[in-house]
């Protein structure tokens, strides 16, 4: 249109500042061309001293990054990539991760898989919802041993206040879009995480796996690390 | 305004269809003068066959009423007069009300008090949110004995998703203003309990504790009665 | 990714707690994968004793169960499967469901079979909205027969205030989704019904077929039983 | 503020083109301070050959007209002054205004009044609502004398549907914000309205009398008179 | 499912009812089947004397349809088909019908073709935007001889405000889901028609150009006809 | 609370980057107490080199600044106030404020002082709603001379789109929370000012018309002086 | 159906109009037809001294428009053409586009060719959200030549609000649908931009880059040019 | 109105678990009447080895808990007592709590006060808004050696993920109720929190100073503490 290619890139990475920090480069997927998440990929290549996560990877973006990243660590199921493949030998705290129902597993996977990568041992626990208290209870010690405890739930996204009245360690909510309805994708999850009555809950954004994992890294890192 | 009284009276009464029916006459209060609220109580006078029940009476409503029923019942937290103001003899099954936190009481003992004067035994338990497990699990036993639960939460409205799970009685969510922020008057609530992963719970309007407490008596009603 | 496969299954079922309660487990298939459900209905097939239903499935989640339970029933227009096929002999009070247009059926149905499911006798009623009054009067008699009344409205949701003022069992209120513009999804009948001017209405989820057909079971359960 | 009054006045009223269009100027108090609703008072006293409306006049802004116009009617109610205050002779056709509730009455008599000051014949009937059917079913044969019914009506709003069932006569609904929790002050009656399941139903604005008033006497007008 | 049909048909048709009334019978297809489409329009081909407007119909539902009713009048655009094909003759008043511009076409001739199938004189205009005050200033001659505007509008909505301003015909305003953004599918022209800041504005579902039509026709009805 | 103040101060002014910027610093009155208002009148009586708005001043709050620098210049309707009290010479272009109504007042008049103070010629028009658009065409010559346009509406909020229609200059939005019911506050307005179906047009804040004068200042800047 | 064509076109072009005002006539594709977008670009082409531009075109509407304008300029990723292809040359200041992060890219696009078109310079900047401020920081220089920023952001949408601390230009925020879940489709965004704690931020709708772009090129025309 | 005072108390209180747990008890007066929140302050009193709060407390509030507990410590600006007065000595990591403006002032006090009370030091910091980014980037040394930072911020609600960006510690944003027209009393600041563009943003509810004191406790307990 007459404009000599105005944007020389499409983003402008800094991995040098990643490296400082400690925390793994985040490249979201969802909104950006399989094309554009296929260059960065290819810029991030030279750099394996820095972790780089892919999230809200569909499968096209997932074909660009292991086209130019082929040994990348894939998990369809929450659309996560990361490279290099292996995560760091795990230092800190213990971070749960709990799905109040199957339909969580996505969002309970990312959170879980991030955490990972960032430098913290997770355990992953599913189908947990407050219909079946003694699913609940019946993981008690766990709860007890954790240092943060992450709880992705839809549908009435009820979960967090009853884990936050079992256990003293901080509880990060992700309310998730499963169900129908008046669940209006997750917002009802989300309001009922907020007004959690057991104090201890924090919520992050609708179906925010990466977010909810990367605060949960940071809660549970080593002392003197933040 | 050149307008000769259009209004013969301020509302239409059917007090035959009522004793038909077996069920009160209610008035609700909220939207009506003082006055249009008294000159319905003296309308009510001649017919003690029938209960009538005031609801959502500010302290001048209660006085319009009063003035003309002086011995009519009234709870002044929840806003309810009843007149004549003996409640009926008991029939059908149990009712039990919880109230999730104090500030639910006004709503729960307005569901109560309407079981009540609609012919039901009913108990009312208060202080039994999630946050506390034990405290509910502590009243499984009464939840069992139960024929419908009527329950009264607000901020995350979680209470009845864990009843509903703890027993085979239907229960009956009356979401309440109680909370703040993104309570949003009730809201929060309301989308909690219309979201219940448990089945068996239906909800009511905010703050509804008359029409929860009228459910509830109708699904306890003795068998052949509704 | 590394991750040593974090999950041995991908639900809990407690078909134990199922056959105590009396009621049928259901499997909700639409946040699940065609892969999952399948595993579930092969988990399910060693428990002829205790009835499940899987709701919501869509026709890929349907193969899945018919693959692994050849003689479930299936009713594609509410997305309802139920294995073993044959309904329990009815118990209890009748349920009578009224769809108020012909766009209402598929949730109409899903309360309907729901109940039979649940062991009750159930009517089932089309096309009787409110803007022809002489099609609700005509089912006067089969409404005061029953011993609750589901009705599934969407557009302006004004069927349940209508029903429960020629009843006096109760009445439990879906919204359906069906309309356009301002009915955004339900939202407007599901309000109607919240503020339904006559007692005795609650509300389930929009579209939620099967918790209505639940909750009217529990309601209609024989005395003693609930 | 160093600022030479830069308001000559505070309104600009426009009387000639009232006067040739033939339906009173209104004046909107809610929004103005007495003092400013005193002078536009004090303006129009020179006019008197063409009707002028105050809608929404709290008690100081009545108080403020009635000191510049001291004969002019005024219903406290509806918050509605009319000067002069004798309505023309009717013309057109027949104007009917249902108020579904007692607390829906001061929007009611606003758009009975406002309808006989344009200039119609209208009959106010109180007290109608959906829950008690055979009140409606009283009045089919005034519904079907009318040219025009307004409906007012709160909670659930569901009266318009009904009635536009019963004639041919073109429905206006108003939602009123009477009601609690999920009525949100109207909206949930709006919605109602806007999606009532019969043809021949349209919407003013929430608690709009005047409006609805004006329109009926519109669509009332004599043949030839649009 | 172990259930013999329960359903004999799939609609109650009344069309005597219809007849009586004047105006047309209307089936509403968005929520059916095409098969369910196909059977009404079989059933309806007995009744040559009897109007029967299809609304909302897809390309599936039109073949169904027209399968059954092969000489009906179709507009696809609108996805309108009227049986039989020949509008009546005009009697009544004008109607005139507006599209702020050429996205609202398809709601604009729904209600167009409505008002003359239910038998009025119908004139349509497009392109007439506020932006561009001359467009509607050069048909006031034709807004003033009409006895009822329809005017069909997206995005900001706010050409009825300016219509009601230059004609004394009552203003039925269809806001259309034209729009992007915080247009939010047409509740932006909603509210602004709702708050028209002229009287005799009233409002109609988004995109029901059939309510609006329906609604216009019986406005514009001869005088004696309501 | 053996909590050693842990407050010196209850802001943190920067006077001299307001000195650099060539813009009054503005105190936002409406959260801060009556004595923090006070106190920071107080702290700005040293630096009459700069100019000092107070917005959103109550009562109390222009007590409060009064008290600390009694020539402050003060406009109670819009709850705004000055210090030093003469504004500058103007230079730019010229700012035209439109007030829709009366009652568009308070926030335009904000809008108009604003802009003196920042340094540009305004002048203010009170009641030009499209319902007259006579009133919007008598000042065309006036809109054809500004730099830039503050429309200041409530209710429908549809000036700003006839008047971008008739200027090629920029339009500011100020939606304001005059109306009722649907209005909502002022949501209405700004729905429909943020889908102008004219281009040209961009909205600030409900009510803020401090913000409204602020950006039209900076708009009608001299050149070079942005 | 029986009506001869009652659209002789399907919009109305004042290309005089335009060609009197010196900016585009732009024709929005999204709610229009193919073929419609085809009739209009056909009817275009014999006023080459107008330049026209087609926004939200897809694909097929772009292959209409060069259908009939074979040599028009096309942007596929915002969906821009225009005709005659070459911007003019540019005056008056210039105009500073800013796209958030990558994901804004398309909406910061249409912007900044849209203020080319209407003859302004404009640089494009990438990538410069707040989470890493340095980005920020390392423009500021070109903040301070801009006449007029334009900031085109998703999710948090919190750019604005620094941007306009660091400039005394004004700023346009422009949300984009970008992010997801509590994002709601740019609502976030555009609540934060509306409440921008500093002055000197207006907002135009979420994906409104030509809104944007057009409002940028009237702030930034030559003096006495507006 | 017969019915003998079904509730013994107002409330059930667990102090023996508090005392296990080791983090206070909190009373929430907002919902509940003065003489209530009298009897828990009388309950209270023979506990001094467990500490009490009494949050939300209003004028009538904290006179009904002085007269029970005369040497409750009380910070009306944030309506806190605690009970007894002196917080425990500071174990764990730091909390660094900073407010956007004076008005977050209550809520950020309430936030430090709850960290203080449950034994972390804590440092409070004010007015550091993002329109100022210098006053932000004056404390990176702070933020740095904080173990965690809360921020309370209305209006556009952008200051957390600029200080996201800053440190590696989790941020705790608390959204105010500050603001006017669209903050929509903290939706927009909620909301923007929620979509934070920097990862280790959680979000509790809107003025909820009390939970984001009580989280940030909790993350910064000491190691070994959770």
């Amino acid at each position: 249109m007459g404009d000599p290619d105005p944007l020389q890139g499409v983003a402008e990475l800094d991995l040098d500042r990643t490296a400082r920090r400690g925390y793994p480069e985040a490249v979201f997927c969802a909104g950006k061309t399989p094309e554009q998440v296929g260059r960065i990929a290819a810029a991030v290549r030279g750099r394996p001293d820095v972790t780089t996560l892919f999230t809200r990877a569909g499968a096209e973006h997932a074909a660009a990054v292991l086209a130019a990243l082929p040994d990348a660590a894939h998990d369809p199921a929450s659309g996560l990539l990361a490279w290099p493949p292996t995560p760091p030998e795990p230092t800190g705290g213990l971070v749960v991760v709990l799905a109040a129902g199957t339909s969580d597993l996505p969002v309970a996977r990312e959170a879980h898989l991030t955490a990972r990568y960032l430098g913290r041992a997770s355990d992953l626990v599913v189908d947990v919802g407050v219909a079946g208290l003694h699913r609940v209870l019946a993981r008690v010690d766990l709860l007890r041993r954790a240092r943060v405890v992450v709880v992705a739930a839809g549908m009435d996204g009820a979960l967090p206040s009853v884990v936050a009245g079992l256990t003293s360690a901080p509880v990060v909510g992700v309310p998730t879009s499963v169900g129908y309805g008046a669940a209006f994708g997750g917002i009802a999850a989300l309001l009922t995480m907020l007004n959690a009555c057991a104090p201890g809950v924090s919520v992050v954004n609708i179906d925010n796996g990466y977010g909810a994992g990367h605060l949960a890294a940071q809660i549970a890192a080593p002392q003197g690390d933040s």
